[in-house]
C-alpha cells in the first residue's frame, strides 16, 4: 500500500502513471486514440455522417446513466478493500486480546505456554495472508516444537491448521483445570473469531463483482466512446483526438481502479500491507506476553511501504 | 457462477450475449426495432408531430430520474446477492468452527463421532442448496448409519432436518458428560447460526424487490423509449433506428441483469457457486477432522465453472 | 404481497393499476389535467407568459434535485420494508430455533411440553401480526389449557404475553433441572429475541419519514408540475397536456410508492405476507417438533396471494 | 412529532409553514428577495452585466454538484434521526424483556421487588429524556422508597443513578440465591444495555455534521443564489424576482430541515416523542409485571401529538 | 472540534477561512488564479482555439461524474469521520459500564479496589487518545501505586498496558473469589471492547483511501478547472477569471475538507474532541463509583472548543 501525504499533488500523479495498472491503462488508451483519429480523419476529409447534431438531452442522459453506473462499480469495489480492511482490523483486537487474556490467566513462571501462544497466535495472520496470496510457504511461521510442523502439513487449509492448534492448546489447559468454565467461555469468542475473519477474507477474494456488471459497464464505456467522436467533431476539428483521449482515460481509468481496489489481498501497489499487518500483529503479542523479540522484527512491523513525499 | 480475468474484454462480451437473459432481451429488442422502424418511417415520409424542439430540460430530468431508478434497482439487486453470498460466507466459518470445536473436544481415538460430525456437518450446505433450489433429491447426502436417512425423511424442511440431528447428538454427548457447560455454550452459537444461515437465504428467496417498483421501472423505461424517437428523428433521419435500439439495449439491459442477480441461489450465470462452496466445506470439515475423503471430492471444491481467459 | 414472474410485463402492469394507491394516483393526475388544460388554453388563445425561454440549466437543476430527493425517498421507504421484512426473518429463525432447542432437550415422552411449545411458539406471530394491525382478535392462536386464553386476557399487549408465557415455562423447566445453566443461557438468546422483533416492527409502524421530508417532496412535486407547462407550451402546443400529465404520472407514482412500500405491515398489494409467514412458521415448529397438524394448516403455508403470470 | 395521514396534502403544507423554522426559513427568503430586487433593477434599468449568456454545462453542472451535497446533507440528517429512533425503540425491547425476565423469576408473592423493578425501569427513560434534554427535575421518576430519590441526587448523570439502581439491587437478588448464574449472564445483558443506548444518545446529540461541511453547504447555497439572477434576468425580466425565490426556497429549506431533524430530541415538530415513548415503556413494564397503573398514566402512552387529517 | 449554532451564517464564514486547511486551499486557488489569467488574456488578445462552442452534453457529463466522484469522496471521509466518533462513543458506554459493574460487586468498604478501578479505567481513553496522536507523554495518567507507572512503561503499546492491567486486577479478583463465574463472563465483554475500540481507531488512523481514487479525483479536478477557461472565455471575456475561481474553490474546497475529516483524531478544527470525551469519561467513572474528584477536573469535561455564536 502507498501511503501519502495528502498536500502533494504532483510527485503522486507521476507516482500513479508508473505501475502495472497505469500500463494496461495506457495500453486501452492507444486503442481509442487510433479509432478516434481515424474516425476524426475520415469525416473532416470525406463524409459527414451530420450526427453533430445529436439533441444534447439524448448524450447527456447516457452520459449519466454511465457515470452513475461507474460510481456504482467504484463503492462496490471500495466496499469490498474496506471490508478486507475490518476483517483484518478485526485480527488485529482478537489477537491482542486473546494474549492479554493469557497473559492475565497463566501463572507468572509458566514460560512455556506464553512462548507457545506468542508465537502461535502471531503465526494465524502470517498462514492467512500466504493462502489468501495462494502461497504454500511456511518460512515466516514461528514454531517451538518440532510436532507442531509436522503437524501443519497434516492441513491443507493452514489457518484451519493454526487455528486448530490453538484449540487444541487451550482445551487442554481447560481440562487441566488451569482455564475455569467462565474463562473458557470468554476465550472462545477470540478463537472462533480467527476462523470467522480468515472465511470473510477468502470470501472477497473469490467473489467479484457479478460478471454482468462488470461486463456491461465495460461494453457501456465501450459505446459511449465509440459514439462520441461524431458528436464533437464538427465544433472541434482536429482537437477531437485530445478530448476523446482524455474522456477515455477518465471512463477507463475509473473502471480499472476499480478493479485493483476490489481484491485488496494481492501485491499491488493499492492492496492492503498484509505482511506490516501480520508483523505488526506479532509484535503486539511478544509485546503483552512480554516475550523477547529480535529489534529487527520489530523494526518490520513500521509502515516499510514508499512514502510519497 | 462466471470468473474472468478482468482484463480481457472481448471474449467476455461474447460470452455474455450467449446467456437465458441475453436470448430475453434480444427479443424485447427485436420489438422495439419494429416500434421505432415504425415511427420513423410514418414520421419521416407522411408527419411531422413535431415534438422534435422537446426542450432539452424536460426530457434530460426524465432520463435522470430513470438513471437513479436504475442504478436503485441495481443497488437492491446487488445488494440481496452480496448478501446471499454473505451468508454462505457465514456457513464456511460456522462449520469450519464446528469442525475444529468437535476436533478439539473428542477423545483422540473416537472415530464414530468424528465420522459423524465430518459427514453431518457437510449435508447441512446440501440440504440448504437443494431446499434453496426446490429440490428433493438427497443423494448428495453423506450418511453413516442407516437410522439417519429415515430419520431425515420425517421433516419435510431437510435443512432442520439436519440441523436437528446435530443438536440431539450434541445434546447426547453433553448428557454423557463429554462436553461441559462452558463447550456447551460456545457449541450452540455455531449450531444457532446454521438455521439463521438457512432463514437468510430463504427470506432473500422469497421476498423481490417490491411489485410497485419492479413494474414502475419498467414501465418508465416504456414510455422512455417510446418518447425517443420523436426527440431525435429530426436531426437523425434514419439513424434514429440504431440510435433508439442503442439506448433500450442499455435501459433494458441493466434492468434485466437486476432481475437475473437479485436471486442468486439458481443455476443462472451469474448465481452463486452453491455446489463449489457446499464441497468445499466438505472437504474442510474433513480435513479439520482428519477424516479420509476421496480425491475426487476434494476436486469438486476447486472452481469448476467456466473461467473466460 | 404480489408475487410475479418477472419476465412478463404486460399483464403486471394491468394489474398495477388496479389497487387502492392507483385509484388515489388517479384522482390527482385529474386535478393536475384540469390545471394543465387551463394553462395551456389560457396561454394559447389570450396570453403568453414568456417563461419558454428557461435557462435549461435553471430548470435542469430544480429537476434533478427533484430526482434525487425521490431517490432518497424511495431508499428510505425501500430500508423500512427490508427491515420489516428482516425482522419477521430473524423470527422464523428464532422460532426454529427455539423449536430444535425443545426438541433436542425435551425426553423423547415428554408430549405434554412439547404441544405447549409448539403451539404457543405458534402464538408469537400471530400475537405480533394481529398486534401490528391493531387487531384484538386471538382466535389464530392456539391454546392447549384454558388458563393460558385467560392468562393472556390479562395482558392489554399480546405478543408480551405470549412472550411471558414461554418464558414462565422455561423457567419452570429450568427450576425442576429439565434445562441446564448452559442450556439455560442458550435459550435465553432466543427467547429475548422474541420482543426484540416485536420492538422494531412496532417501531417501523410508528415512525414514519419525518413530516418535514414528506411535505417538502410533495410541494417540490407540486411546485414543478406547476412550472412544467409554461416551459413546453410554446414547443408542444395542445401536446402540452399529455406530456405534463406523463411526468406528473411518475413523479407522483414514485412519490405515493413509497408511501406504500414504508408501513409494510397491513393489507395492501405490496404489504409483507404476514398471514403465510405466522403459518410458516407453525408449520415449521410443529415439524420439527413432531406434533402433528392439519394438512389444511400446511397448505396455508404455501404462497397464497396472487401470482401473476 | 407529527403524525399526518399521508394522502391529504393541504392541510399538511400549512401546518409545514408555521414553526419556527420556517419563520427563521421566511428571515432568509425576505433578505434573497431584497437581493434579488436590487439586482433585477440595477440589471434592467442601467446596465448589463452581460452573464445572460452562460454555457448551460457550466452552471448545471455547479447545480447538480450543489444538489448531491444537500442530499448527502439530507442522509446524514436523516440516519442521525434514525438511529436515534432505533436507540430509543431498543430502549423499549430492553426494558420489556427485563420486564418478562423479572416476571418469571421473582417469586409470585414477591411485591415489593415486583414494585420495585416495575418503577426503576420505568424510570430510566425518563431519566435519559431529561438529561438529553438538559433538564434537572425528577419530578416524573416514581420511587417506592425514601432513600432511592436521596440515593439518585448523589449522582451528577441520572442515567448512570438509575442503571446502578438497577445493578445494585439485582447483585443482591443474585447474592441472596434468587437470581442463578445463568440468569446473572442473562440479565445483564439487558441491563448493560442500557447505558448503551443512553450513550448513543448523547453521542448524537454532542456530535453535529462536521463543521466545514455545514459551512460549505451553507457558502455554497449563497454563491448559487447570488449568481443565479444574472444568468436568468435577460428571459424573465421582472418575474426573475418570483423564480430566484423560489429556488432559494427548496435550496435553503432543504437545508434547514436537514438541520432540525439531525438532533431529535428537542421539543420541535419533528423531534423524536421522547414523552409519549417513555410513557409506553411505563405502561408495557407495568402490564407485564402486573403493577396496577392508574388509567391516566395509560391514556399518556397514546399517541398524544397533533394529527393533521 | 468546533461546535456552533446553527442559524448564524456569517460568522461561521469568517472562522472557516482561517484555519490551517483553509491557508492551504488560498495557495492552491492563487495557482488557478494565475492560469486562468494567462489563458484569458492570451486568447482574448492574440488567439482563439475555438473550444467555445463545446457541445454542452459533453462537458457536463464530465461535471457530473466528477461531482458524482467528490460526493463518494465526501461519503468516505464521513464515514471514517463517523465511525470513530462511534467508537470513542462505544469507548464511554463501555467505561460508564464497567464502572456500574464494579460499583454493584465490590463490597461498600473496598476503597482500594474502587480507587484503582476508577483511575485505570480513566486511564485508558488518555492513552488511547496520546497513542492515536503519537505522544509517548504519561502525564495525563492517573495511578495510585508506584508499581503501575513502573508496569505500563515496560509497555510498547500503552493502551494494551492499561487494558492488560485491568484484566490482571480482575482476575486476581476472580481468584479471589470477589467476583463469581458469571461476572466474570459480563465483565469480560466490557474488558475485551476496550481493545476493539483502540484497534478501529488505529485502523482508521492508519488506512486512508486508497491512493489511487485520491490521486485520481486531484488529477480529474486539474484537468477540469484547465479546460473550463476556454469553454467560458467568449461569453464571459474578463469575467472568466472570477468564474473559474469560484468553480475551482469549490471543487478544490470540497476535496480538502474530505481529506481534513477522513482522520479525525488530529489537533485539527474538524478533529474529534478526544481531550473532551477522555475527561469526560474520568468523571462519568468517578461519579459512579462515587470517588472525589477535583471540580477543576470536571469543568474540564464540559466542551471548551471554540463555540461559534
Amino acid at each position: 500500500m502507498i501511503i501519502y501525504k495528502t498536500k502533494d499533488w504532483l510527485p503522486a500523479i507521476w507516482h500513479f502513471h508508473t505501475g502495472p495498472t497505469a500500463i494496461s491503462l495506457f495500453r486501452r488508451l492507444i486503442v481509442v486514440a487510433i479509432y478516434v483519429a481515424m474516425v476524426t480523419i475520415v469525416e473532416l476529409r470525406y463524409d459527414d455522417l451530420r450526427l453533430k447534431d445529436t439533441p444534447s438531452s439524448f448524450l447527456s442522459a447516457m452520459g449519466i446513466l454511465l457515470s452513475l453506473l461507474l460510481i456504482f462499480r467504484t463503492n462496490t469495489a471500495y466496499d469490498r478493500f474496506y471490508e478486507g480492511r475490518q476483517a483484518w482490523g478485526t485480527l488485529v483486537n482478537n489477537c491482542r486480546n486473546l494474549a492479554i487474556f493469557y497473559n492475565a490467566i497463566l501463572p507468572t513462571g509458566d514460560d512455556d505456554n506464553r512462548l507457545f501462544f506468542a508465537r502461535t497466535i502471531s503465526n494465524f495472520p502470517f498462514a492467512l495472508k500466504n493462502s489468501l496470496r495462494d502461497l504454500t510457504s511456511m518460512d515466516e511461521l514461528d514454531t517451538t516444537e518440532e510436532g507442531e510442523v509436522r503437524d501443519l502439513s497434516n492441513f491443507d487449509h493452514k489457518p484451519s491448521g493454526v487455528s486448530n492448534q490453538l484449540w487444541v492448546r487451550s482445551e487442554a489447559l481447560y481440562r487441566q483445570g488451569l482455564i475455569t468454565d467462565s474463562q473458557h467461555i470468554n476465550l472462545n469468542r477470540y478463537l472462533g473469531s480467527l476462523m470467522d475473519v480468515c472465511g470473510i477474507c477468502e470470501r472477497i477474494k473469490s467473489t467479484p463483482i457479478p460478471f454482468s456488471y462488470n461486463l456491461f459497464i465495460k461494453l457501456f464505456i465501450m459505446l459511449y466512446v465509440g459514439v462520441l467522436p461524431f458528436t464533437v467533431i464538427e465544433v472541434y476539428g482536429y482537437l477531437t483526438i485530445p478530448a476523446v483521449l482524455l474522456t477515455s482515460y477518465i471512463l477507463v481509468g475509473l473502471e480499472m481502479i476499480g478493479e485493483e481496489i476490489e481484491e485488496p489481498f494481492g501485491f499491488e501497489r493499492n492492496d492492503l500491507p498484509l505482511n506490516q499487518l501480520a508483523q505488526l500483529i506479532r509484535v503486539n503479542v511478544h509485546d503483552i506476553l512480554q516475550i523477547y523479540l529480535p529489534h529487527v522484527e520489530k523494526q518490520a512491523a513500521k509502515p516499510g511501504f514508499t512514502i510519497v513525499t
